[in-house]
C-alpha cells in the first residue's frame, strides 16, 4: 500500500541542519592500509564521496612495528621505526585524507600485560612505563611534522585510546588508569606544540551518566582543556550470531539520539566545557564486522535519516567504516559478509555508500535547509534551484511504498528533475550476489556485474513551474533512499534539432 | 496495449545464426585517430566490445601527409612519410586491431583533378600517373611489413576505393576508370605478397545489377582472382534536412536484406565466383552523420535485429562507425548531433552500443543457436545454459509492449537468469540530455551523469526448472533491447548466512 | 683544453635576478592539442617543469571549427561552435595551464582575402567586418566565463594578433589595419569585463623603432590603457636550407640582449608606459621548426644563457615551443627533425628540456641570488644551501672544457652535494639516434632506448667545510648544462650500519 | 691499473649455456603480495624482466586465514577460506606470473606444535593429523582448479616444505618426518590430478650427502616417480651482525658451483633419477635479508657471473628475491638495508636487478652462445649481430679495471654498438642515498633522484667493419656489469639530414 505525503515549502522556510557528512570516516586498522584492497576502496570512497579526516585503530600496535627496544652497554634503549607509518601517512595525503589520531594500542614491548583484543590480537593493557609511552608519542609527532611540516601535522586531531570503558579494549576498563593515560598524553601531546587539540575518552554510548560524566569531572578538576570530547554510537539491539554471521535489531531512532543528548547535556553542564565540540568517532548501525544488515538498503535508508540528524548536537559523526577490509573478526569468506565498509571486496559500494554520496552533494550545494522531517531533508540553493534527500527504511519509515509530494516555491519557467534512487529493486548487488548463487570468491565477470548492479537508478524530466511553484513527487520504495536536483533550465536546441520529432519513431517529415 | 507470446525451446532446437559481429567496426577518416577523443572512444568500444579489425576512409588523405614529391636535378621524385601512418597503427595494434585497409583517397599531389568530398575534402579524382600511384601503395605495404612482420600484415584485408559508383565519391562514378584503379591495385598489392586478399568494388546498396555483376564480369574477362567483394547497406528512405540534422524514414527491414540477397544471387552466379566472401564493409540505419536517430534507442532494437540476420549471406558486416569523431560533415555543435558512433564525444555510449556488446556476448559464448525470429535469438552452451538477445523497434516489432515467454528445456535444479535491458526508461542518455536542456557543451558533471545513464539495467532472479523445462519472461518494452543469460546455479550460502533473514527487515532473531 | 675559473661567493653576496621560466610556454596550433601525442607531451612537460600558461597560434583557424555562418529567411547569421575549443581548454586546465590567448587568425567565413600562413594554411587577413570580428570575440570570451567563471577566465591575458609586421601573418604588413584591429579588440574586450588585461603588437624583433614606437604612439595617442606590450626574440643569423632541414648560426648574445634593451628603452621614453610589461611571448634560438640546432646540446646551454638575463627587463618570456607536434613547415619525416619542443615526437625530452627544470628549480628554491655571470648563476636559500646552473655553449662559453670552482660562505659541518648533468657524453639522445642509424620510424624499443638516453646524470657527494667556506668544483663540458644543489646534511646511519664497511669489498669483518 | 684481455670470436665458435634467467623468481611470504608496495615492486620486475613463476614461504600461514575449524553438533570441521589466496593469485596472474608453490608452513590449528621462524612466526611442526592436512592441500588445490583451470594450474609446480635439514624451518629438522610429508603429500597432490609436478626437499647447500642422497633413497625405495629435486644455494661464509645489518665474506665462485656439481652427481648416481631436473628454488650471494652486500655493485657483479653457470647442470635457478617487501627478521629501518630484492622500498632498481634485465635480454635475443669465461658471455643471432655481456667483481674479476676487446667475425658494413653500464660511478642508488645523508624515511623528491641514480648509463657508437671483424672494447671497472650490442646497420638520412653538420657548433653553411 501506498502512503502519500504533501509537503509544501514556501519562500520564507528555513530549518537548521548542521550536515558535517565529509568530516571524518572510519577505518580497519591502520597496518591495513598498506594493503592494495584497502587502498583501492579507499580511492573510490574519496573520488565519490570525498572525506576529509579518516580514524581507526592500530597506530602502535605490532604490525606497524614503530616501537623497538634494544640493549646496548647493558641499557635497554628504545628506537622507533617509521618506514610503515610513513608510507600510510603518504597514502592518506595522496588521497586527500588527514588522520584523526588515535593513540593506541600498546606496542607489546612497551605493554603492562599480555591482554589483546580481536583477530589481530591489539594489546590492551596500559604501558608499563608512562614516560617511555610519552616519549613513543612525542616522538611519534615530532616525526610527522618533520615529514609533514608542523602547521599540517598539528591540525590533525589526537584521540587517547578507544572505548576504555569496554574491559576488551582495556584491561579491566579501569577508568582511573585511562584518566591518567589521557593526562600523560595530554601533557606530551601539547609539549610538543600546543596548537594540537587532544580529546577523549572515545566510549562507546550509553555510558554517560558514568564515564562521560567523570571524565568531565577529572578535566575540570585537573584544569584540563581538553579540545573536544569522543564517544560512538550504535544503534541496535544485542545481535544474535548464527555461524559466521550477527542478525540484528534496530533500536527506535529517537532512542538514539535521545542518548547523544545526555551526553551534550553532562556537557553541557559543565560552565568551563560548554559547547565544547563532541566528535561522534564511530556510529553505524549495528557494531559487529558481521552484521548481515550493513549490506542492505534497509541499513542505507537508516543511516540517512541518522546523517539527517547527528549534526544536531555534534560536531562530527564518523562511520565505521570506509571498506571492508578490515579483520577485527578473522578474513571475510564472501564479499558479502556484513562488514561496517561502504564498499564491499571487490570494490563493490553498498547502497549506504550513495547515502554518503547523497549528502556531501547536499553538503557542497552550499544551499539552505527548507525543510526537514524523518523521511526527507530539502535545501535551496542561492540561486534558487533545489536539492534534497528521501528515504523510507521500511519499519521506522511510511511503510512499504510513500510518495512525497513537493510543492517547491519557485519562479517563472521550466525546470530540469533529476533524480537517483537507490532501493531494492536498482541499486541491490546484495541481491545478484545471491542470486547469482552467493559466490564466495566471484569470478571478474561477477565481481563487473556486481560493480554495475551497484550504481544508482538515474531519471530525468522536465517540469514546468505554475503559480510560482514547481511540483514534484518522489516514490520512496521499500528502504529506498532517493537524491533530487530541481533546477530552472530552458532548453537552447541548437539550429534544427527537435528531439520529439528524433525520438517520435520512425518519419523522415 | 502489451502483446505476448510464447516459445518453447526443445532439446534438439537448432537453428543456422551467422554472428560474426566483432569481425569489423567503421571509423571517421584516419586522421582523426591521432586524437585523444577518438583514442578514448575507441578504447572503450575495445575494452567492453573488441572488435578485429577497423576500417574507414582517409589512408592517403593529405592529413596523413604521406606522399611528397621534390624536385631533384631537374627530376620531379617521389618521397614518403610514415610519421602519422605508423603512430595510428601503433595504436589501433594498441587496443586489439587490425586495419581493414581501403585504398583511397588520392593524395593532392598525386590527383588529376581537384574535386573533394566532405568538410576534411577528401581528393576524389583518379590518379595522375597510375606507375606513381601503384609506388605509392606498394611503397606502403612494404613499410608496413618492415613495421609489422609480414606475416601479420598480409591478414589485413586490402579494398579499393569506396563507393565509386557515386560522383561525390569518384569523378563522374566513372565505371571504366574505377575497373583500371582496381586492376592496378590488384597487381600491385599481390606482387608484393600474394597473400593479400584483395576486394571492392565497396558500391552502395542498390547498385546490384549495374555495379556488382559489372565488376564480377570484369574480373572475369581480366581473369582476377579477386579475394571478395564489398558493398554496403543503409535502411533508409532520403533524409529531411532541417538546420543542421537529418530526419530520416527506416525501410522495412525485409526489403533490406531482399537487396543484399540479390548481391549474393548475382555473384553466385558467376561460377568461379561462387561463395566468394561478401564483406559489407559499411551499415546503419542512415547514411548521414546528422541524422538524429543514430542516438535512440529505436536504433538500437533495429540494428539488434540486422545483426541477427546480416550473417545469412554475408561474411562480415562493419557497423558504421564505433564513435562519433568524425567531421566529414563539420565539427558537431552538441554531443547528441545524430552521429554514426556506437558512442558519443564524451565517451557516452549510445543504445547502439549495447546491441553489440550483447551480441559479442553470445558470440563468446561459443552456443549454439537455437531459436532466431524476427524479435529474439537463443543460444544454447554445452553446459546447458542459455543466454540470447531479444529487441522489439516500435514499428517492426510487436508494438509498445511485448512479453516473451521461453520454454527452455532443462535438466533439475534451480536456475539463476540474469537480464540487462537497454530501453527507452533504463538506458536512454539522450533523454537525459534533452531533460538536462540539451547543454552544447556539458560539464564534467553532466558528462559523468550521461554516462551513468547510459548503463544497461540489470536484473537477476532465480528460477527452478519443473518438468524438464524453465520458464522465464523477458518484457520487451517500446525500442527494448534484452539481453539475458539463464544458468544453472545451486546455492552454497556460508555457515551460518540466510539471506531471507537478512533482508528481511529489522529482527534480531 | 680544460679552462679554470674560480668564484667565491660571500656571506654578502646579492645580485638581481627576475627568474620567471615558468611563466609561460609556447606551442602549436591549439586544433594540434586536440592529439594524443600532443597531449602525451604537454603532460611530460607539465609534470617536470610546471608552466602557468600557454600560447601560440590558431584559436580561430577553421580547424577549431567556432566561426560560421548560415541563411535563414534571406539574413545571413553567426552561430558558434566550442566543441573543440572546450575539449582543448578542459585538457590545459587538466595539466595545471591557463591560455595566454592570442586572437587569431581569421575564420575563413570571416576574412576580407584569401592569404594563408603554412601547411595547415591560417588566413592571414583582416576581417572582412570589423563588427561581426568583435562579436565573435565577445561571444567566445563570455562562453569561457560561463564555462570557467569569470574571476578565472579574467585571469588569462589577451595578446592581439600575432607578428603583423610580417607580411605573411598580416597582409601586406599593414600597420594602420593592425592599429584598428588592436583598438577594436581592445575595447570589445574590456567590455566583456575590464579586468582583462590586453597586449600587443607581438612583433618579432628588430622593428623596435618602427614598430614597437609606432604602436606605443598609437596607443597614446588614442589613450588606451594597454596592459603590457609583446614582441618575440629569435637569436640567429639568417637559416641556410638543405633538403627538408635548416641550417644556422647564432648571434653573439649580447647583440640580442641589446635588442630587447631597445624595445624596453622606447616603451619606458612614454612617460604613461613607463614600466609597462614587456612579454616576450616567443623566443628561442631559431626561427623555424626545421633547425637542426634545436635538438642539439648546444641549444641547450645557449639557452641555458638567455633564461639568466631575458627577466633582466621584461616580464615574462616564452620559449616556442614546449613540443615537436607543430606542423607549420608539414608532417615531420623523423623524430628528430630540428623542431622547436623541448620534448622530441615519441616523448624524449631533448637537452634544453633539462635546462627549464634546472631553472624551475631555481625558482621553486625561493633563493637569493648571490652570482651570476655568463656561465653561471648561483642562489643561496634561507637555510644556508645553495643552488646553481652553469652552462658552456661551446662558441660562447669558455671552449670545449671549463672547470668551475665555488667557494661558498657556510657554516660548519658536512654537505652533500648533488650534480645533474646535461652533456653531450650524458643526455644527448640526438647522438643515440644518429648511432642507431638515424630511423625514420623507431621501433618502441628504440623509442624507449632513445628516453632512457635522454635523463641528466646524476653524481652525489659528500664535502666538508673548512674555515666557513665549501669548496666546490663543476666541470662543464662542450655544450653542457649543469645544475648542482649543496646543502648542509649530516650522516645519521642507523644502528650498525657503515657504508663504508658495506661497499668495501668483501668482508665478513 | 687497467688489465687487458683480448678475446677473438670466430665464425665457428660455440659454446654451451643454458640460460633459463626467467624461470622463477623468490618472494616474501604470500600474505605480503596483498600490499601495495609489494605490488608496485612486483610490477617492475615484470614490466622489465618477467619472470615465468614465482615462489616463496608463507602459502598455508594463519595471515592467509586458509584453515579454519569449527564445531558442529560436538563434531569439529573443517572449513576453508580462499579470500586472500584468491587476491594474491588474481594479482600474480595479472602480472604474468605463474606459482612454483611450496606447501608450507602450519597452519596453527593444524599443528602439532607451536615452534614458530620469523618475526611473522610461520609454524614450522608437522601436522597433528596427516588426514586433515593432505585434505586442505588438496581442497586447495581443487580450487585453484576450479577458478583458473586445470589445465593452467598442473602447470604449477608443487615443492613440499622450506628448508626441512635447518631444525628452525622443521622441528628437530626430523628426516623421517619430513619424508612422510614429502610421501602424504606426493600421493594428495597426484589424486587430485596426477599432470601435477611435485618435488623436494628444498634443503640447503652443503647438505647433499646427507640429505639429498637419503631423499633419492627415500624416493627409490617407495617407488616414488618425484619429478623433480629442489635445494638452495649460497655463496658466503657465516654473516657477522652489527646493530640491525649483517656484513658477509662470499665464497669463491667454483667452491659454489662444486658444490652444486655434488647434488647433480648423486642423483645421477640413481639411475632411475638419472636427469632428473633440479630447481634451485633459492639462491643470493648471502641468506640474511639484513646482508648489507645485497644493495652493491659487488654483488650484482658476482650474480652476473653466477647466472652464467647455474644452467650448467640446473633446470632453474630463483633468486631469492625480487623486492625488499620481506619482513622474515622485521620491517626495515631504511630503504638500503640489505634486503634480499632486485628493488629496494620506493620501487629503486638495484644493480643486481640489471644484471637480471641483461640476461633475460640475452634469453629473447635466441642468440646461440659463442662465447664463455669467467668475465663474459658473447651471443650472436641468425642475422649476425652480437650481444652479451661483462662483469667484473672486484675480488673474483680482474681488479679495479679491465679492458676487454672483442673481435668478432662479421659481414662488411657499418655497424650500431650500444652499451649500458652498471657500476660504481653510473648507476649506484646506494651511494646517492649515502651521500643524501642516509635518510631512513626518504622524501618523495629523494626517492624520484634515487630511481633516476638507478638506470644504467646508455652509450653509442658506430664501428666499421674490417677485414670481416668488427672490433669492440669494452670497460669494466670495479664491479661494473656491461650489457652491448652489435648490429649492422646503415644510416639513411632523411634529404638534407647531415648530422655531423647538426653538431659541428654554429654554422649556417
Amino acid at each position: 500500500m501506498r502512503k502519500e505525503k504533501r509537503i509544501v515549502v514556501s519562500k520564507d522556510n528555513k530549518t537548521p541542519f548542521h550536515n558535517n557528512v565529509d568530516f571524518c570516516i572510519g577505518t580497519g586498522r591502520m597496518g591495513l592500509a598498506l594493503t592494495q584492497e584497502y587502498q583501492e576502496q579507499l580511492k573510490l570512497v574519496q573520488e565519490q564521496i570525498g572525506f576529509r579526516h579518516i580514524r581507526g585503530h592500530g597506530l602502535f600496535c605490532d604490525d606497524m612495528a614503530i616501537y623497538h627496544e634494544y640493549e646496548q652497554d647493558g641499557v635497554r634503549k628504545a628506537e622507533y621505526n617509521y618506514t610503515y607509518l610513513d608510507r600510510v601517512m603518504d597514502f592518506y595525503r595522496s588521497v586527500g585524507l588527514r588522520p584523526f589520531l588515535e593513540l593506541g594500542f600498546m606496542p607489546g614491548k612497551l605493554a603492562r600485560g599480555t591482554q589483546t583484543i580481536f583477530y589481530w590480537k591489539g594489546n590492551t593493557t596500559p604501558p608499563r612505563d608512562y614516560k617511555l609511552w610519552c616519549e613513543m608519542v612525542q616522538n611519534l609527532l615530532r616525526h610527522l611534522m618533520d615529514r609533514y611540516g608542523a602547521d599540517e601535522v598539528v591540525t590533525w586531531p589526537v584521540e587517547v585510546w578507544n572505548e576504555p570503558n569496554l574491559c576488551g579494549f582495556w584491561e579491566n576498563a579501569d577508568m582511573q588508569e585511562y584518566f591518567r593515560l589521557f593526562h600523560e598524553a595530554f601533557h606530551a601531546v601539547k609539549e610538543v606544540d600546543c596548537r594540537f587539540r587532544v580529546g577523549g575518552p572515545a566510549v562507546c554510548g550509553g555510558t554517560d551518566e558514568v564515564w562521560i560524566r567523570a571524565f568531565m569531572e577529572y578535566c575540570s578538576e585537573k584544569k584540563l582543556a581538553v579540545d573536544f570530547v569522543t564517544r560512538h554510537h550504535y544503534t541496535i539491539e544485542q545481535p544474535v550470531r548464527e555461524g559466521h554471521y550477527d542478525y540484528v535489531k534496530l533500536m527506535k531512532p529517537e532512542d538514539g539520539f535521545d542518548n547523544l543528548k545526555t551526553s551534550r547535556d553532562i556537557i553541557d553542564s559543565f560552565e568551563v566545557y560548554k559547547d565544547l565540540p563532541i566528535h561522534i568517532t564511530e556510529f553505524n548501525t549495528s557494531y559487529t564486522p558481521k552484521s548481515v544488515i550493513h549490506d542492505t538498503n534497509l541499513n542505507a535508508a537508516f543511516i540517512a535519516h541518522q546523517l539527517s540528524r547527528l549534526g544536531d548536537g555534534n560536531e562530527s559523526y564518523s562511520y565505521w567504516t570506509f571498506g571492508d577490509v578490515f579483520e577485527e573478526q578473522g578474513v571475510p569468506f564472501t564479499p558479502f559478509h556484513g562488514g561496517f565498509g561502504l564498499v564491499a571486496d571487490g570494490c563493490i559500494p553498498k547502497p549506504t555508500f550513495w547515502t554518503f554520496v547523497f549528502y556531501k552533494k547536499l553538503q557542497e550545494s552550499a544551499g539552505t535547509c527548507v525543510y526537514r522531517d524523518d523521511n526527507m531533508v530539502v535545501l535551496r540553493k542561492p540561486d534558487g534551484s533545489y536539492l534534497g534527500v528521501g528515504w523510507n527504511p521500511v519499519e521506522f519509515g511510511a511503510g512499504e511504498e510513500q510518495s512525497i509530494t513537493l510543492s517547491l516555491a519557485a519562479g517563472d519557467g521550466v525546470y530540469s528533475l533529476l533524480t537517483e534512487t537507490v532501493d531494492e529493486e536498482t541499486c541491490n548487488p546484495l541481491k545478484v550476489w545471491h542470486d547469482l548463487g552467493e559466490p564466495a570468491n566471484p569470478s571478474d565477470g561477477q565481481t563487473k556485474l556486481l560493480r554495475q548492479a551497484a550504481q544508482p537508478f538515474v531519471q530525468t524530466c522536465r517540469v514546468a513551474c505554475a503559480a510560482a511553484e514547481v511540483e514534484i513527487t518522489l516514490l520512496l520504495k521499500r528502504n529506498a533512499v532517493v537524491y533530487f536536483e530541481l533546477r530552472k533550465c530552458g532548453i537552447q536546441s541548437d539550429r534544427g534539432y527537435d528531439y520529439e520529432r528524433a525520438v517520435g519513431g520512425n518519419d523522415g517529415e
